[in-house]
């Protein structure tokens, strides 16, 4: 019994479009996540966050179990309580960021042990202990511990990493336990680089355990968007139909665009948020970086197609401003934007899917915006 | 012919309450002035702003005029186009600024050489520049360019400064020509340091070159907050009733509640905004430290009297997690709630003065933060 339901209400080609119902809220698919590290999406409101469209955000155990700690939110109340978003959370497992934020100190069949990069702590991650930080967070999605390898890496490395993963994975369900009867899902992630052959092994593996989902993990890692994009359509084949899958840490909007014509339900990335603090905006025709001087006198809004506040109320002009002075509100408005614009696109995508026009969407997008999303300015 | 009109509904004692109406908007006083340095009101959208119950805000010449510069925001249509806030706007004149942020070169009787503190460029800042620099940001409320002199000194340089500023304060009335007819207003500036004589003479020098409203300038600067409120006592009566009175910069609550005890009706300062960014809360017991450990595991909320956002949904656990971990969320909250708390307060004094209750209100104000407001924590 799983406490996710999956609706696919639309297929052209391989994509899809549907729901994913979970106690807390459903989630319109495909789905962009928005990275909500410490119990905040940078520089968002809640509320703001929702009234870009989005119905889930994701939480990293790796940062929340280390500040403010995953005890101290049970106690609080939970991530939900605490960071005043009720409806549905994903949780990563906390192993990606151990691998590549921490000192990473010794891995180990029964997981890693590393040091904060926040004052040099020693702390623990096993399957078990991921699943039970996510427990104690209150997540309604959580996913395994895997090891992931960065890209170039041998087949050996990369088949080893797959083996432990899927190792990792069955004890993961173990530990889950029977959290489905308190509305809780719990999501395996497919390894093996960009070797089809152990893509197909690592999701048979996953298949074989039982998920509520599949995440396609070690991607993004290195290996460029066209390498991403062949793995991924050699991957979501192996994956069950009636589940959703989810890309994890894409990507750029062409990535997103591509992923969905594979096949792919769900994603998240620290892009959309991270280049709104740097003063980046994602527009219709490419990307506009708001510290060049064009802009400085420019009365125009930053996307005359979209409804977020940065368009509707205010000129290019005063958002150059913002961005040349370091005030806040610059990381406010851009950031709002750019999730505006993630969001919208995952709505266009989702409507195109539904009046089967999804390959004109592709091809379109792909015109608009090259192969590698040239940028509309430095 | 003012454009500004000044209706006193109600007094108690000194204090009044009332509405300073312009074309723009009413402004309920007594007022309490968010500032917006440099065309934003920090980590604030000003639909926020104007949530709390803000009726108008404050912009900084100096900050403006070096950037983007008073030609550019009129090109772009004026100060509050650019930044989105549709009511009234205060500007000082640049001087204060001038004389505490940039490398001064040179101060004449024609005005004041300086250097710019973000690049060094040489601007050039006199009566009329200042009022023209004003004009073509659009502010509703103008302020003359003054000299402002840090305490203690000699009377001898208060009474020199205030010369200058008188001579000053002519010029840049008739710098400011028919606005009157556009809708804007000119205060003057009193100075004259602590001594009553001076202050008086600078008031009657004033009130005969006319103006929509009366600034006391020159406190704040050293002299502490007794000799502060003496110093108001002195001065306030030697202004008009029937225009506003405008203390600059000032400043914590109680300066701000025996400011109104003694007829003051507008105010603006930093101190709510920057407290804000720095993790510091002022509630009804005093003022809050979100860095201190005790409230690492608070569920309870910052101000329970309070309905901003952040007390609203957020427990003191969560926004100190925020305030330790620099998530900018943590300073729109804090910002957002300081800025309420001051509204909140001016909003308390308003009704204590229409009900014939403000010396009760003073006293109990006075017996809860105690005469200089002591910490409720370090």
């Amino acid at each position: 019994m799983s406490a996710l339901e999956f609706e696919i209400h639309a297929t052209d080609g391989a994509a899809r479009t549907g729901l994913v119902r979970l106690p807390r809220g459903e989630i319109r698919t495909p789905a962009f996540m928005p990275v909500g590290t410490a119990a905040t999406v940078k520089a968002m409101l809640p509320e703001s966050v929702r009234a870009t469209g989005a119905d889930i955000v994701l939480g990293n155990t790796y940062h929340l179990m280390l500040r403010p700690g995953a005890e101290r939110v049970a106690r609080l109340g939970g991530l939900h309580k605490f960071m005043d978003w009720p409806r549905p959370i994903l949780t990563d497992s906390g192993g990606f960021q151990v691998m590549s934020l921490s000192a990473l100190r010794k891995m180990s069949e029964e997981g890693v042990v590393f040091r904060s990069h926040i004052d040099g702590s020693e702390h623990r991650l096993t399957p078990e202990r991921s699943i039970e930080i996510q427990r104690l967070l209150g997540s309604d999605i959580q996913m395994v511990l895997d090891e992931c390898v960065a890209l170039p890496a041998t087949d050996s490395t990369i088949e080893s990493a797959l083996s432990l993963s899927t190792r990792w994975a069955k004890r993961s369900k173990t530990a889950f336990g029977d959290q489905a009867s308190e509305g809780r899902a719990l999501f395996g992630i497919v390894q093996g680089g960009t070797n089809p052959v152990l893509r197909r092994r690592s999701a048979a593996e996953l298949v074989e355990i039982g998920f509520d989902g599949y995440a396609i993990g070690g991607l993004a890692v290195g290996e460029g968007h066209e390498a991403m994009i062949a793995t991924l359509a050699e991957t979501t084949p192996a994956l069950p139909q009636d589940r959703p899958r989810y890309l994890m840490g894409v990507g750029k909007p062409l990535d997103l665009v591509e992923a969905v014509a594979r096949g792919v339900d769900m994603f998240d990335c620290v892009l959309p948020t991270r280049s709104g603090r740097n003063g980046q905006a994602f527009v219709r025709s490419g990307t506009l970086n708001l510290r060049n001087a064009r802009h400085a006198e420019d009365p125009g809004p930053l996307d005359p197609a979209c409804a977020c506040p940065a368009c509707r109320n205010y000129s290019r002009a005063y958002l150059y401003h913002l961005v040349k002075s370091a005030e806040i509100l610059g990381a406010m408005l851009l950031t709002w934007h750019n999730l505006q614009y993630y969001q919208d696109l995952m709505a266009g995508m989702r409507a195109a899917i539904t009046a089967g026009t999804f390959p004109a969407f592709v091809a379109g997008f792909r015109a608009e915006t090259g192969a590698d999303g040239p940028l509309a300015d430095g």
